[in-house]
């Protein structure tokens, strides 16, 4: 346990994200008092059934009254709204915060909101599941997983220190933390998150349009490679529509490249040149090995998931 | 335990799919005696001493010798060699089969190579994972999979016996079975299996290329998404190089949906038409409960694999 960082935390939109944040945080024993917003009446009568907050209710300017930490957890189009029904009754030196998964729009957006008297420092979990709700939580999500921080240009000493503090609390919930220039992460997380959902996405669209193949036999032949982009393309819709709107430059571009390099291989197919195809598998090896030795994945083959096959 | 279908087995090419042919055979029961050719020494030795086959060698016809079923497990363009180099030595009444990726031009080629005294039944396990060779193999990666099997054009009672003893075969090793025509079945796992690799081979060398975001950045950040793409890019070169020379027609088809449902979706997002993203990205959903309701996946969020998490 550590010594409590923040002691009181208010989490606006309590999904997947959020609730796995007030888990962990209570977990590690850094806050004392817990508030949580949700627009979902659904979702505030699962939050009080899960017993994680003192204060629940549908109000973002009543959860975030004294608390020394906001954290946004709702889709990244809603960002501004929900920041701007904070902002009157925001405490003077609190950090604002939010877990979304762009970060250029989201800073613009909390900055234009929020009054100067309080701190924003954009942040973004790189953790998650398919599912999604207060339900869909654990407190062990963050784990060896990294939190990216983009502070906003200043260095003043209590925006560095409140800066420092919210990596603190982060590294508390066992993650690692990274600082990065938003623009930066933008582009990097268009390779290493949105690209690849938006192909899932797309390959399960595409699959289930067919004519000549039924959806049963998508279904029943899915464990050759197609199963693990289902699960990817379960994610949430909201969510994920949000993310292609606001990362739009930087998704494009490299969706861009990646359509490149498809129609190379293409030709390659077409045209049988099996060096070309060799070659590049056999690269792709190397990255996989990477991604193991990085702490990202578990090394077991499959994932492991033929341990729970019975 | 059940009885014995085949007294003698023999496997050709001794990889992820033929090593857990056999372990599964021997814990069902249902071989006697194996032998194995590989055309690896290091492989052979690996095999060696594994110990689960009682002749071990680099000479298939000495493999094949006495054999009741025949199982042929090297990349589908090596199909036709290996039967060549079996069919002097192939037993009369034999059935000889394989597990390869790619039906019609397998069948057509071990229907070239060898006599009619045998019977020619190709086959396919929908099972794998990312690993490779002999060690690689486990006793359970059938249970609860589907193996196609696609009958030559024939309806003699002893062509139709051999068939149903295969079939009798796959069932012991935990698998269901299915009969389908090799053309059919070629364009379902160029949806299922074929077109997933490709694009995941395509993804992970176009993140490798980028000059803007490091591969140490890629690998740090992929539990967005982007890891378990790793995954599957991670398979065997040589087998996934024949795979696509081999059915180079259904899957440049299937790509060539693929690209034209991924350039609307491009558009959608260039145009900011949300509508569309969320009407997809719902529909998906829809899917992955198919998948998992059809026995071909873990219902556990993230494939269960943060229970290994430590």
């Amino acid at each position: 346990m550590s010594d409590v960082i923040y002691p009181k935390m208010a989490v606006i939109g309590c999904g997947l994200i959020g609730s796995s944040v007030i888990r962990a945080a209570r977990a590690a024993g850094v806050v004392d008092e817990v508030a949580v917003a949700d627009a979902s009446p659904e979702a505030l009568k699962r939050i009080h059934a899960l017993g994680f907050a003192e204060h629940v209710t549908g109000d973002v300017a009543e959860a975030v009254r004294d608390a020394d930490l906001v954290v946004f957890g709702v889709p990244v189009l809603a960002m501004g709204e929900a920041a701007r029904k904070a902002a009157p009754a925001l405490k003077p030196g609190a950090t604002v915060t939010d877990v979304g998964s762009v970060k250029a729009s989201v800073a613009e957006a909390l900055a234009a909101a929020v009054p100067d008297t309080v701190f924003v420092v954009p942040g973004h979990p790189i953790a998650g599941t398919e599912q999604s709700g207060p339900d869909a939580g654990f407190a062990e999500l963050f784990q060896k997983r990294w939190v990216i921080l983009t502070p906003q240009g200043r260095d003043d000493a209590p925006y560095v220190a409140a800066v420092e503090r919210l990596a603190d609390f982060w590294t508390a919930l066992g993650a690692n933390v990274e600082r990065m220039d938003e623009k930066h992460h933008d582009l990097v997380l268009a390779v290493t998150s949105h690209l690849p959902h938006l192909i899932a996405y797309n390959i399960v669209g595409t699959a289930a349009d067919l004519e000549e193949v039924t959806q049963a036999e998508v279904m029943k032949y899915s464990a050759g490679g197609f199963r693990d982009f289902t699960r990817i393309a379960a994610s949430d819709p909201t969510m994920w529509r949000d993310i292609f709107v606001a990362n739009k430059d930087a998704v494009l571009e490299i969706l861009g490249r990646f359509t490149e390099d498809l129609q190379a291989l293409s030709r390659a197919i077409r045209w049988g040149e099996a060096d070309k195809l060799y070659d590049l598998f056999s690269r792709t090896r190397e990255i996989r090995r990477g991604v193991i030795a990085a702490g990202q994945e578990s090394a077991e083959p499959n994932f492991g998931r033929d341990r729970a096959k019975g």
